[in-house]
């Protein structure tokens, strides 16, 4: 896409392992409607310390941050907001004048998806993972008062540990666990990756579910969202996550609170090409 | 001005501590024009070892480098250049694969400027400033056989040190010195700074002088330069010098060479706005 550019642009960046164009589309096309002297780039790297290292040093406004950073970003910065400090888990890194102050607006996104499909907190969940992801995920629920719920994880360090820390139960796999609500916050199931083409849980745990919520972004459909619609369940997809995180990082580094009309407009934009 | 950018856009950044416009519409006017999907932002910054840091880290191709971290970016790389080792100054640093080589492309535009003006050898020459510019100046001329010359500068140490190493003389002041090639290799009469509207040299010895070639590149016209054309001395600017040295930057860079034709477009282009 063409974005405009000056010497006195501010950057926004976003760091992965495996980088997309779906946040520089959703951001570039915000500054671009709003004629805001912002440009944001996706970025790969190795050491997301040196990364942050780069941040304070080129004053870069904001950093995005994925998979694998989410936890290692957490000593880079100065301050953690109180979502980020109760997660362990950081997606957004806000510099102000070289003070940096990390965020986690995965959990707002994870949040208001449960509200907006109107998921009932009586239910019993199911999050598989046990990584920054999963975490958001487990506090969003915790937050919107569920009380029943396993962390299934074939870590059981990290995912025993998640489950401690929220009351919940972790488990290593599904079988014998009755959930309405099942979310998956790993990597299962991603384009591009090992498990391309597979499901995230079981064709028996999806119909005996009503709501199946898949965390992964690309594909836009992944094959457990695409059998959950064929069962006529409910539905929730990871670009909805992604769409309603960028957002909340768009907020933070811009000072910006837009439009729905706008907000789906560049929702639109940025899944238009993958 | 308007860029395509994408995940995979390689970005080349400059870094100095009044960054100016002109690189980035060099760079990227060029990029346009040859479908190469780079992005060319400038910075400022205050630590050039964080900087390069962060050059490492989000995998950075090409970082300009300009006052005042000419020198203090040596202790960065991994390998000089010929012409960086010689000069001890570098305004280049290219990145493959995380191995940094640094290099001077300024004296190469001295040099080809010399040349092209035909200014001989037999001059005696006094260049105002050591600093960064002021060696590659010096470098250059050395290069093109020059061998009577002074170096005008009241710092004694960087002054009498760069004499020392080229052979020439170290005079604090022009008082006394007969020279027909002038040049300016210090921010004297830069727009901004403290001294903008202000004679790097004095009209006596511009007068006396047959060439005027001032390395300050902002305004494009500098008051040395406006008084020396209207004595009908040659003249040669720092902006000369700029397109020059950027257009070496882009062949290391990109590994492309181009034609005179796109060199002065790029260039005209550069100049078009302040």
């Amino acid at each position: 896409m063409e974005v405009a550019i000056d010497k006195d642009s501010t950057l926004c960046i976003s760091v992965a392992a495996r980088p997309t164009n779906y946040g520089m589309r959703f951001h570039n096309y915000l500054y671009q409607k709003l004629d805001l002297n912002f440009v944001y780039k996706a970025f790969s790297s190795k050491s997301i310390e040196d990364v942050i290292t780069g941040v304070r040093a080129l004053n870069i406004r904001g950093c995005s941050v994925s998979m694998p950073f989410k936890e290692r970003v957490i000593a880079c910065v100065d301050e953690l907001d109180e979502s980020a400090q109760a997660i362990m888990s950081v997606n957004t890194v806000v510099n102000t004048n070289g003070y940096l102050k990390a965020y986690n607006t995965d959990y707002i996104a994870i949040v208001k998806l449960l509200e907006q499909y109107q998921v009932p907190n009586t239910m019993t969940f199911a999050v598989k993972g046990s990584g920054g992801m999963a975490k958001a995920v487990v506090y969003g629920l915790s937050k919107l008062g569920f009380t029943k719920g396993y962390i299934i994880s074939r870590n059981q360090e990290s995912g025993a540990a998640l489950a401690e820390s929220t009351g919940f139960t972790w488990k290593k796999e599904m079988a014998g666990i009755d959930a309405q609500l099942l979310i998956n916050a790993t990597p299962l199931g991603m384009q591009g990756g090992d498990t391309e083409g597979q499901l995230c849980f079981s064709e028996q745990d999806i119909q005996a579910a009503s709501v199946m919520f898949d965390v992964v972004s690309k594909p836009l459909v992944t094959p457990a969202m695409a059998y959950a619609t064929s069962l006529n369940k409910t539905v929730i997809s990871g670009s909805e996550v992604f769409a309603i995180q960028a957002v909340e990082q768009f907020k933070l580094y811009t000072g910006v609170t837009i439009s729905e009309t706008l907000f789906n407009q560049a929702r639109d934009y940025s899944r238009s090409i993958g």
